[in-house]
């Protein structure tokens, strides 16, 4: 039996934070902003929120597959964003799917297609519903909308042992893929905050990040082939290691964010499980010196797994807010040699930059023990808390873009004050901003943004949240970055979006489309217009 | 002053190959077919060769920038490919452009573009001139075509030392961007055959592959940022490290062979002078023992700048041509590191497929001695043989492609007969194929075949040739390959490719090719029809 997500917040009912979880969490919340005790308010019972009639009536040969009642509606009309989160809080979702598609095949997705363009229904292509960005939450613009949840789509089909490479299919869950793996020599290894509630179709038309800090830090790495169902057909690019013919046909629903079509099949690189493991924690002075530490390490060609540059206050438990340290999480893993050679050069590149390594964290079983477990632990759980910010009236939440090295430093500077001035301006309170590396090239670094407050409780906490996270992200896009690094446009990102991107790509976009989805249907206003 | 080029062949005038490289190989060819001697027919002379009048008036505003002349419209007529220099000792060029423009600046670009426009002619662009795939031949169905060359936009504008990149024109030759970076700490390192010869916007347009046989093997992966003027307007997009925002736009372009626009410049990635080296050549008893070493070493995550695997009659002097050992040139190269740890585990995995290694290689200057540094020189000189070739009767070619290594064996197998069999069909004699990786990733090579044989003096050498090519290629793309890893589409390759790519993505390539270029100027025919 399925377990049961939450329809307001992130994660699975029965997986909730503990109350040795929360209480800690408050204490420091309450210290940090001064409060002196919460007023907690209860999470929305479904049958708290008034969902408008579906528009459409499902005719008899699709009854099987497509699902109109109330919870169902419910639970694929938001996100996961905090945002998102705050509004079912509210009671309030104003613009519900009409009807919910699950089909188990590729002729099914044909049919429900095919009766969206009938009924002149938009249709919303659905993975694990984790967006934090709007991408799969219907326009109050549509007259009629049906999501197409791929979930019942959700299988290792056939793994290559030579080529080291799985064909998939679009609407498998993270853990799925690596179940399905389990008893071969291979992994996925593509594990992000979202990975438990997010399936490859998603990351593949998100293109999400993962787990490796470098080189394979995109699924775009990781794709080898895919499959999409489009209004105007199906079409499957070749298992390719390398081409040369023409622009990549996967790199253009790489991304697509399901305006093109549904994505229900890729081959994807697998890669052995690593049996030799080199984990460090280094703790720098300040940011700024683990990020030039960082820079070396990319531009020396070393290639860590894991090189993750955090704030030790964000970091690590009981490191005060004023302490200004940070920690790098860093580690090589392989499945064929050892990597000593690695992690020793890395370690001296470190220390150029007066980085100090945790000596015990350099063993086979760091990255789940010392700093590195610390942070592994918060990493997964993180996600839990943003219910409980909204509960007691706490702004959350994250932003995240990328910038080249020669500017970053003033990048980040400037962003952090923005984000300060911002929150300040907005709550009419002091906020915090920390910042981290998740992943890390060559040419730059993705900056992570995290910010807190404390909603003003006089003024619309929605409000409040969408000017602190939409003013924040324009700063970004302002200042020469990109408007997400691995979070997608959606529909939230799209006006930072539009100010990035060059007006005749979107204009090729749009003839792209048009060729593919003449009619217009598939999720309209994610990355352009019609 | 600038050196001429040769208009009929590869490479200077003032650098042919000498009589003491020419004698050892005459009488190789000799001896491999079974030849007494050889009819060495003269090069043509550019006034042997008659070219239809230009079907163009330069507008005396563009008189500055356009040329008509024999020799200019003659040189621009064709690549360098085997049929190319074939249909020059032929004398025969029935399809030069018009008219050949030399922009100095994007400004430039527009008039020539807005020339195009007004008068119906179709447009060229043209980097180095160097495609083997008739990229830049004009077609017999065009009206009127403007070929239009970037060599006078050939600077390297700025150079990031912090982030390693550069902002580099589209027009400006492999050696320049090298010299331009001489007395800095960075190089591209973008090394091909065509390197001397060929531009930074050709390797973009044309997904070039360069010198680093692993990782970083296309052109792709060192593009940072672009700048594209097309029919419709001037687009540029974002220097990001990494992004998440929508299909990547750069990967439009990169690949997109002229159609969409001219690629004016670009932000491309650097990276420190190598001051580390490893190299070695191992033997190894057959060319798929020594395939299987290099899937190991790729799936170790080892990462060598070089991992060539040849077979060694191909590669080495004096070796028989019934010899059926390959040697495998491996180098690990670092700007930061010693790589003893990488290359021991690398021989380690060798010798465990029986590799031999040469020791005398392994040393700081074995790139360019021994086995290594044999290939590396012949590898250099090899395409100044084609003309040499001809001239005697030779049929000499390579067709590439890339493969997923469970299938690879198979494959190469079907391939070679396929491609020997053409050649006995087509020539009514035995020929010679042989085989190299070129570049190799985790899940499959880049099949690189090399073919020999001698044309039937009493049919149309050019037929026989196009023959045999079309035959070995179309069968790359049959047996489940790509038409071409490196060599790009163009005229040549079309029929092939087409039957690659599917045709829902060629539709979406036509609407994006609408919208930046709604009448069709933009050298059509190459990757899709209009």
């Amino acid at each position: 039996m399925r377990r049961q997500k939450k329809f307001y917040a992130w994660g699975y009912a029965d997986e909730d934070l503990t109350p040795e979880e929360i209480r800690p969490w408050e204490a420091e919340i309450a210290q940090r902003y001064g409060l002196s005790g919460f007023d907690v308010k209860a999470p929305p019972r479904a049958d708290e929120i008034v969902l408008r009639k579906s528009r459409v009536d499902v005719p008899s040969a699709l009854q099987a597959m497509v699902r109109t009642d109330h919870l169902t509606r419910l639970e694929h009309s938001y996100g996961k964003a905090g945002f998102d989160t705050l509004r079912m809080f509210m009671r309030s979702v104003p613009n519900p799917p009409d009807a919910v598609a699950f089909p188990e095949s590729e002729e099914d997705i044909v049919k429900v297609l095919d009766w969206c363009d009938r009924i002149g229904a938009k249709a919303i292509p659905y993975g694990g519903g984790s967006s934090v960005v709007k991408g799969i939450e219907p326009s109050a613009a549509f007259d009629k909308v049906v999501t197409i949840s791929t979930r019942h789509m959700d299988k290792v089909l056939e793994v290559d042992p030579v080529s080291h490479a799985a064909r998939i299919q679009g609407g498998i869950y993270g853990p799925a893929i690596e179940d399905a793996l389990r008893n071969t020599p291979f992994t996925m290894r593509h594990y992000m905050q979202a990975y438990r509630c997010s399936t490859l179709g998603g990351w593949i038309a998100t293109r999400s990040g993962g787990h490796y800090a470098t080189l394979y830090t995109h699924i775009d790495d990781f794709v080898e082939s895919t499959r999409v169902v489009t209004p105007e057909g199906t079409l499957e690019t070749r298992r390719l290691p390398g081409s040369g013919a023409g622009p990549s046909p996967d790199r253009m629903f790489i991304g697509s964010e399901g305006i093109l079509g549904i994505i229900t099949e890729a081959w994807v690189r697998l890669r052995k499980k690593p049996t030799f493991r080199a984990s460090a924690s280094v703790r720098f002075r300040d940011f700024h010196a683990g990020a030039d530490a960082v820079r070396d390490i990319t531009q020396a060609g070393l290639y860590p797994a894991n090189c993750r540059l955090l704030e030790a206050r964000e970091a690590l438990p009981g490191i005060p807010w004023d302490n200004e340290e940070a920690v790098l999480v860093l580690a090589f893993e392989s499945p064929d040699h050892p990597l000593d050679a690695w992690m020793k050069r890395a370690l001296e590149i470190c220390a150029a930059h007066g980085g100090v390594a945790d000596e015990s964290d350099d063993d086979e079983n760091a990255h789940r023990s010392g700093a590195a477990g610390a942070w592994r632990n918060k990493f997964i759980r993180a996600p839990h808390y943003g219910e409980h910010a909204v509960a007691r009236g706490i702004l959350s939440s994250t932003f995240e873009t990328s910038m080249t090295w020669e500017r970053t430093r003033d990048f980040q500077t400037k962003i952090t004050k923005i984000a300060r001035d911002t929150i300040k301006a907005v709550t009419g309170r002091e906020g915090t901003v920390t910042c981290r590396f998740t992943h890390v090239y060559p040419d730059g670094p993705c900056l992570y943004f995290t910010f807190g407050g404390v909603f003003d409780p006089k003024k619309d906490a929605l409000a409040q949240f969408m000017e602190v996270l939409s003013t924040c992200t324009a700063a970004t896009v302002e200042h020469g970055g990109t408007t997400t690094h691995h979070h997608a446009v959606g529909r939230f990102h799209r006006p930072f979006y539009d100010r990035q991107r060059p007006e005749l790509f979107a204009r090729a976009l749009r003839g792209a489309k048009r060729e593919l989805d003449p009619k217009g249907m598939m999720n309209p206003g994610v990355l352009i217009d019609p």
